[in-house]
């Protein structure tokens, strides 16, 4: 019976920094090893890594096949490049580790559906890597979206998810690279925006979609988004409207209204950024909104109000923990392969859609990787 | 010379007591007569206004032709129904009394044209009802839009309006019948949305838009629409999403983003609403959000917040007020004609597209009525 789930990092990539810091912390996790193309780099990463946030015994450094070798690995964390990364998932699998798949999982759905049937195949499981599906708001919010009176019948969400990079990102950053990350702003940004609508629909498919690329990098059809809005049309005229981008300064913020009032969202991706800005406006991380309030919805938003994940990087240890959890305890939940196999469906769909002069696409809602 | 606007009222709507209130409160208007297809119904719209807010002498009951006869009428405030509005604007041209029309203006742009020809060629001035156009927040708002630090380079504006209208609403109120109000919220509502993206961008065409009909009154292509969304495409990649809805409650809120950071308006249709939630969450008019403060935004900030129109119904007193003053002093800015007609065109080709499968249809920007 082992207690501790043992990691191996596929990718010395600097977004893999926060996990390895949410393995140290998560209680019920160890890191064994970290791979990169480049032994060097891999043991340069651990040295500095080891300093912050120490294990008490440091992993090692290896490269991808080493440690998909190894026998003392049960998980892996894969960072790598969206455009590399199907290949290394699905020898992954075959090597028999469970899977923490960076997102977009893959630069399309046909591809992720190889990913995760290889890892069905292989009997491994699948979860990808967004973090807010972890923090301890999410209840929180599922109980406003269901008490029936703060948003009532839910009718519209809206959510906008951004950053201004400098320059030199737009021009050397992999996330603009076509062969590593043909997504651009949609996959980095836009997966958030389309898994936060999924989750508030519980996961019912929409029906159609449309999308627009607003900035590309390249005037070619098959560009990098840099910039994209899109418009998701779910059944009972529930609509979801995002957008993101490389080129606007910060926000992730979202609106979600309906019938009887609004919750807004400072901050639907971290809740420590939002905290910093509740403290410089006296802000909620969550706002519900209606004409008159009741006693019991008042003191129920300061009940959300006071809600925090308890220190900063909460959510990602608790994903950490939670993957290993289910790792050691055999209880994974399949869901999570069908979470990520829809967000990519819908994302697909959008860029469908923006390649098409915008026009409607319909989601075939039948599509299932199980 | 006259010191006074002399004002009619064409039609005892409802939506036409704030206007009374207004006029009385402007300083610089009179108003002598309102009329109504049922003069006992202006004969009680009078007596039930007078008793609220009492002018010096009371205005008179009349039919609309009475009204347009008197010689003693300079200025014509028009809420009758948008199906019915063309033609008294024409007439009241025609009588050479000044026009303030509700909005939407007209059925479409097409009828606008006509319209704003008649007054063009008997010399009167026209300016469309929008009421926050004349809030003293709009100078404010412009300067943090133009500081180079709040917002930077423009790149996204969002904003949504929305009220849930009562089962009655839905089935007997003039806003959502075809022959009265064919254009149901994006007209009651979107107009709003429309106008404020025109002038945060000062009026620049957008050179495409899409749209959809999210809701219908009627399964069918000509409904009227109980809910719109559109997108708004303007040169420099700079972008406005709305959404309006008769269905959802009520939020009148936008973001505006760019380079540098975020304008966050609670409320853009009326600071009393928004000054309602500010007393309820702490909340200012307008939050600038950003990555980082220095102390010059902050207090800029905390002064935009402390702005306050000195009292409700403030707005809808400075529109009268202007729009008096302009009439006195002989000194109409002919941009209201042509900032109602760009609101209406625009407005037409957010329809269109919604009627043909939400495909991105052009903007005649070469488009003028002068």
């Amino acid at each position: 019976m082992t207690t501790l789930c043992r990691w191996g990092i596929l990718g010395a990539a600097n977004i893999a920094r926060k996990n390895w810091k949410a393995m140290r912390l998560a209680g019920n996790a160890e890191l064994v090893a970290v791979a990169s193309r480049d032994r060097t780099k891999a043991e340069q990463f651990i040295a500095e890594c080891q300093s912050e946030a120490p294990f008490p015994r440091t992993p090692l450094a290896c490269s991808y096949e080493e440690l998909l070798e190894r026998q003392d690995v049960d998980a892996v964390y894969i960072p790598l490049p969206t455009g590399i990364r199907p290949q290394w998932v699905i020898r992954a699998a075959q090597a028999r580790k469970h899977i923490l798949c960076e997102k977009p999982c893959a630069p399309s759905a046909e591809q992720l559906r190889e990913m995760l049937q290889a890892c069905r195949t292989h009997n491994v499981h699948f979860m990808d890597g967004v973090m807010f599906m972890h923090s301890q708001r999410l209840p929180l919010l599922r109980r406003l979206l269901e008490d029936g009176q703060s948003v009532g019948t839910l009718r519209r969400i809206t959510s906008q998810f951004s950053f201004a990079a400098p320059p030199e990102f737009l021009r050397g950053n992999i996330r603009v690279q076509p062969h590593l990350e043909p997504l651009g702003a949609l996959g980095d940004l836009g997966w958030y925006n389309i898994r936060l609508s999924l989750w508030i629909m519980k996961y019912q498919w929409p029906h159609t979609v449309t999308g627009r690329i607003l900035t590309p990098l390249q005037p070619t059809p098959d560009t990098v988004p840099l910039e994209f809005a899109a418009e998701l049309y779910f059944p009972e005229q529930v609509t979801a409207s995002f957008y993101c981008s490389f080129i606007t300064e910060l926000q992730q913020w979202a609106h979600i209204s309906g019938t009887k009032g609004s919750i807004w969202i400072d901050d639907f991706v971290l809740p420590y950024y939002g905290a910093e800005v509740a403290l410089t406006v006296s802000q909620p991380y969550f706002r519900v909104v209606g004409c008159s309030f009741n006693m019991e919805q008042h003191s129920q938003r300061y009940a959300v109000r006071e809600y925090s994940d308890g220190m900063p990087g909460a959510q990602e240890v608790n994903m950490i923990r939670n993957f290993s959890l289910a790792i050691i305890s055999g209880r994974f939940d399949p869901d999570w392969s069908e979470i990520a196999w829809k967000t990519q469906v819908v994302l697909d769909a959008c860029l469908h859609s923006a390649r098409h002069e915008g026009r409607p696409v319909p989601v075939n809602t039948s599509s299932s990787v199980i």
